[in-house]
């Protein structure tokens, strides 16, 4: 099949498609607010909607313990291999609102930027796929592979219930499956396109400590009752040395290291500090000495805090000696550190600093494996080229510091690579407030999935049978 | 004069000062927030109304920059001492609402208690006089003293226009006063009265540490940008050592230390370690070592936090680098320590460790000068058995922990002594839930006040002219 008609298709519908997006992107469907469980069914529906009128066979809304999955499939041609294609379009929270220069869930456009919450992560990536899969329905009557969509609505409060739906339908999602497409990564920039063959893991927990029963006056027992904050604030002080390294027992025990050949292609290919630091706009990199600023975020594992409050935040002042005071932690994790022996690791480690003039408890949550894919698997390779075709340029391979948590699962239940084609920029501000999308970029993305559709339909059995390794360098 | 009928008086009349003081406490009126300021002045406009009715010849709400003073005064009788009455009508918020059992603003009688937030502090103590002075009015149409009453409603936003106000009428206040009775400070227990010869003072900083200008993705960034919770950690951890003492240069520099004489004096008199912790509810103490803990919190000096709050604070999880974190910091100070010194030393070590990979702001506000009152002042004296009259023992001299910021304006601009006549109790749970006002002990107030007009009516003006002199042990 070739991809002129669909490629001319996609040129021809920019404007309509980037109005469907907005309206994608209206959904508040923010995973982690109890509150938002409506919005992120009515975004699911409306996902589901539009699927089935682009011509997909078979759609359903597939509900789960916690927020459904989008299941969508066209799969006529029993010759041909079959790509799962895997986004999310829950959401983080659009706040702290008043760092936004637009409402998060009104999509602004501004230039060739549209600002909105997920407009990068992950609603316009995904987004991508399903206009590529338009661009073919509508003008080949057909797609040159087998496709099976998974869009998931709790990959930013770690996957929950995705793994145990990829186990409860391994056969049926593994049948002839040759790879599952991720586009929820990040390119270099707008010019250099990049695929990631490696993901850290993750880890987050909820260290929280107790003091007085009661919020007492801090005059009347300041410095003879001790203070959960300040307690909090020594635990939390003490998770890394002085060169930054972080101080739990064993934490590095499994901690994968890399040789020189290694370092050197992710020196060469990867972001460098500079880089580093403007996608971030600070001034200075901060770390474990003796690793670059990609490598720290890459090959390193971290430890940090995604919240801390405790006592009284609001104006004025109170003098008081707060009751209790609460880290939310998160840890990132690299091969081969597995999440389960660092909840425990981290565990122990607090009971056993914690001063016994207080109490703390900690609950862990969302462990994710970290991944490695091989970067020389022919899927991978034709999403190399795919890239070369619509940006010009071939794609290189880069490290990620994040965590998508089915990589993991779809390496280990199914067997097949994941192929993480991702099209977000680095100053994309996603999980961020003014979260946007590049709109040249998202349109070369359509072009970059068409490409891929076509490269794989191209690919024999022999190597749809050749079961995914973990890549060992 | 004979306190017997005004004695009667009271009595006679309890269950209506009970309901009167009950409307009292109805008033949110919180000083600390800026949404409570219409209650703030409709509690001084309450009280003001009820001065006038119980027969007080003059008074006023005076206008402040911040919230009203009320003024009262009765000064008839030329050839008497007057007494200065201090009291505060402003209260801490009734936050966190869920720890409390009953609602702080509904007053609520539970036994012999009434709970209410500024039951003890101070609305309830305040109280006290004001129905002993009417018990004098209504039954002897006279005082034996001259009376100035100042109810101020910025004592727990550190009185910030009490001082300029005192300072402004400094002649008419300090003419022929003998002393100022303030009863906001605790007795050792309900048998057990208690005059404060000590206040810690106080300075209160908001300390900010600012990391990028946006959130980051903390899978992006963790690990190559500083995240600045670890920062501001990192500094609240290193204000203690090991031994609980305060590691910011030049702290203790001026700290008074004490002969055994007058530790052994504090020793006999004071609480025990098990008291004070019997009335926090912990089990263990902290702090410095070398001390006891009624040490810790009256001749040492503390720094803690009274709360904390930074990056993603609500439920679930989101995982990032957030932007800022903040600690209110609270120090108690002791003589001769100065909160303008430790203001500069606080913000000179914070300057110096504050690491280049994020940026610190200090603000600090509410300085509060330590006082010491010479114990031996008839005055204060006269204090000590007007509690023998109404509560059968006489009061002990105990120090405080906290801090009334006009004590120390009282005694350095009107050269008085400040008569820390304290009716609260070790369990009230002043600044916490479940703020409380002994009963019975409330009605030994008034009749200990009743007394305390009577005894310092006797004083001529040997005594009057007698300045207050800073007690030096």
């Amino acid at each position: 099949m070739e991809p002129s008609h669909a490629l001319r298709y996609a040129r021809q519908h920019r404007a309509r498609f980037l109005t469907e997006l907005k309206e994608f992107l209206k959904f508040p469907s923010v995973s982690s607010q109890a509150e938002r469980a409506v919005d992120v069914r009515k975004c699911a529906e409306w996902l589901a909607r539009h699927l089935k009128g682009i011509g997909f066979e078979r759609v359903r809304v597939i509900p789960t313990r916690g927020n459904p999955i989008v299941y969508a499939s066209w799969a006529r041609s029993s010759s041909r291999p079959t790509l799962i294609i895997y986004g999310h379009y829950d959401v983080l929270p659009g706040e702290p609102l008043r760092e936004w220069h637009t409402a998060p869930f009104v999509p602004t456009l501004k230039n060739d930027n549209l600002h909105a919450r997920g407009a990068a992560d992950d609603k316009g990536q995904l987004f991508s796929h399903i206009k590529a899969i338009e661009s073919y329905l509508k003008t080949n009557r057909a797609l040159p592979v087998n496709v099976k969509c998974i869009f998931e609505g709790e990959e930013e409060i770690g996957s929950p219930n995705l793994t145990p739906f990829v186990q409860r339908n391994r056969r049926v999602l593994g049948a002839g499956a040759l790879a599952a497409v991720i586009s929820d990564t990040r390119m270099l920039s707008a010019e250099q396109p990049a695929i990631s063959y490696a993901q850290r893991g993750g880890l987050r927990a909820e260290l929280e400590v107790f003091g007085a029963a009661q919020e007492l006056h801090s005059g009347a027992f300041g410095g003879a009752v001790h203070n959960p904050v300040l307690a909090l604030c020594d635990i939390v002080a003490s998770l890394h040395d002085e060169d930054g390294r972080i101080t739990i027992p064993g934490f590095y025990d499994d901690v994968r290291s890399w040789g020189e050949k290694e370092r050197e292609y992710m020196a060469r290919y990867g972001p460098s500090d500079e880089e580093i630091l403007r996608a971030a706009k600070v001034d200075l990199g901060w770390g474990e000495s003796g690793y670059s600023l990609y490598e720290r975020t890459t090959i390193r594992p971290d430890v940090g805090v995604n919240g801390i409050v405790g006592g009284h935040t609001g104006h004025g002042v109170k003098g008081i000696i707060p009751t209790r005071a609460l880290a939310k932690i998160s840890f990132r994790l690299v091969p081969n550190q597995s999440p389960e022996k660092i909840a425990q690791l981290f565990r122990d480690h607090v009971a056993k600093i914690t001063p016994p003039t207080v109490r703390s408890t900690v609950r862990t949550m969302s462990p994710i494996h970290p991944a490695l894919i091989d970067r020389r698997h022919p899927a991978v390779q034709a999403a190399r080229t795919a890239y070369k075709k619509a940006f010009g340029v071939p794609a290189v391979f880069v490290r990620s510091g994040g965590s998508i948590p089915v990589v993991h699962t779809f390496q280990n239940v199914l067997g097949i690579p994941a192929v993480l084609m991702g099209f977000g920029l680095p100053d994309d501000h996603i999980h961020g407030p003014n979260e946007k999308l590049h709109l040249p970029t998202f349109y070369k993305a359509i072009e970059t999935s068409i490409w891929y559709l076509t490269l794989t339909s191209r690919m024999g059995t022999t190597v749809r049978s050749q079961r995914h390794k973990e890549w060992s360098a």
